[in-house]
């Protein structure tokens, strides 16, 4: 049974309190758990029906989109943004790659024994908050509580629907040699962020997450009219891992003009210090797209008005040489392969 | 970005091997083990279209079924089931609930580093095989890992959706008095299937759980014409549980027939044997039918006809009496009320 956020006995649950085993038990302290700190803040749209194991949405016109993911970032808050934030973009920006507009999102939490109750008010308001400015309803969840060491504070799995219009047709499969690849904004900020606030760096204040939803830019790009091959959020892995992907789904190669990749200046000065590349550092707000070369300024141009793209740039092209290959050209035209890395820069980024 | 289960480097991940932080980077390490361990597994009939951040579906007529549940069921393994099994039933059985036809399902994967990599190929296999028995693919997914010590093995969280066809109207807000309840079969499997190997009991050996998909069950019901009021699976907290959700949200009272309410052999004795009480006990391939009176005994027979159905009764009525109260009568007439449990008799049940 999932726990619908509708229930009918409000009561008041501390903030000072925290999670027990039996707030995740079926019974009346899971009940309260939900009415208190769930139910007060979603879906206030679909309040008036009662509770049900599944949200029921009306239907619209196009094909539907469906995406997961969970989140296990740490630490749960970090400057611009936490666990729940994160959450909401990240989902809410999978649909939006797939070319679709988002309209609901389910939220299930793994609770630690003993996590503050006070917190997980913080990170669903920040869910509800982060909703409405996606344009998304959060319609249905679950709560599950773990042992005391078993888990991490709280984990959060977002799962979302969204749905293309007809004529839309986004994929990796439609991206081909001649493609200019460009990216909605500067790179690595998300990454760096949280390393910043690990390492207990010192320029914290200016390296905030870019952690933002996508979906409004992505229909900003459609209505200007522009024929998108493929888009890609920059998360794990950063540029490099999105572009690799792509390379070798697509089966084409792809030429990135380094010179031309957007890196803030307190990102580069935080990887400098800590031997990491911007390339591999992850994004929350940041996408790149695959268009037909003739279209690029538009769309360049339909990113540049819009708030979500932050310092938009053209960075590369597709080739129809070394398919399934990456190369990165320095201002002098000499070129290196940009490579998968085998693991990862950072755990638990996202 | 959402790992789409579509990837072109396959290399064998020997099973002796266990999971790494690296598997959870975005790099080429998460490539291999989603290749590997997934991809080979899940979502073979859509394998030609290369990977995305989203699932793209046909839509199909009606309204849309969209319910989510995380699991962390300890031990992964027991008697009729494991986590993956628990993770596919229990997310189509809330689409099935709401009177949905289950379409497509997520799987997001919270690894915990060290966890091993055969005994995650068992429950990915274990998955797979019970998504082909309920008729439902499994189309997008996500790969976490958390330091050891933070999680515990593995958590799965299933998100689902599903179609509910014009006409079809199952909601707790339709339960009224004169309605009769039934139960798809005995009760109390599951909670004491997990309990007994918690507790090393003897009985192990006839003691399985319940675990199975039940929207094919619902679709029998719906089929043979009766307008099915409301559905509710028994899982945490039991049928007790349920049937107060239900007398609260649909504001109703419950008269509950003691003696009519099925409960095997094994089930009664573990519960004596450990002080429970089976009408607490989860279970995960049971569910109550609230429907008119007159067409009672034609669900019943639909019930009895079909193989996911096991020992169908007829255990009570809807009253206008006692509103959000359930009471539970004896053979001799006297009644007591059959109230939430506060907090839970079993933790990590599902």
């Amino acid at each position: 049974m999932s726990d619908a956020f509708h229930l009918n006995c409000p009561v008041p649950l501390n903030d000072h309190a925290t999670v027990q085993m039996a707030h995740g038990g079926g019974g009346r302290l899971m009940r309260e758990l939900i009415e208190s700190v769930f139910r007060s803040v979603f879906d206030r749209t679909e309040a008036a029906e009662p509770p049900h194991d599944a949200a029921v949405l009306s239907s619209r016109e196009g094909r539907l989109a469906f995406t997961t993911d969970s989140y296990v970032v740490h630490p749960l808050f970090f400057p611009g943004g936490d666990i729940g934030r994160l959450a909401v973009c990240g989902t809410v920006n999978d649909l939006a790659m797939a070319g679709a507009r988002p309209d609901a999102l389910s939220a299930g939490f793994i609770l630690e024994e003993g996590f503050s109750i006070e917190s997980l008010r913080r990170i669903v308001r920040s869910m509800a908050d982060e909703a409405r400015v996606a344009g998304v309803r959060i319609v249905t969840g679950d709560t599950k509580v773990v042992d005391r060491g078993k888990g991490d504070g709280v984990f959060i799995n977002t799962a979302g629907v969204g749905w293309i219009a007809p004529g839309v047709d986004i994929s990796p499969a439609r991206v081909a040699p001649g493609d200019a690849v460009l990216v909605s904004g500067d790179l690595g900020r998300h990454g760096m962020a949280i390393l910043s606030v690990r390492e207990g760096l010192e320029f914290e204040g200016a390296l905030e997450s870019d952690c933002a939803p996508l979906a409004d830019l992505v229909a900003a790009m459609l209505a200007a009219g522009a024929d998108v091959h493929c888009l890609r959020d920059l998360t794990r892995g950063g540029l490099a891992a999105a572009v690799n992907e792509i390379a070798l789904d697509a089966g084409v190669g792809i030429e990135l003009d380094e010179a031309s990749i957007p890196v803030a200046e307190p990102v580069a000065a935080a990887c400098e210090l800590l031997g990491l590349d911007p390339l591999y550092a992850a994004n929350e707000g940041r996408l790149a797209v695959f268009v037909p070369a003739e279209v690029a300024d538009r769309v360049l141009q339909a990113m540049q008005n819009h708030p979500a793209a932050v310092g938009p740039a053209r960075i590369g092209t597709v080739v129809a040489a070394h398919p399934g290959v990456v190369e990165l050209k320095n201002r002098f035209g000499a070129g290196r392969i940009l490579d998968f890395l085998s693991g990862e820069q950072m755990p638990r980024i996202c």
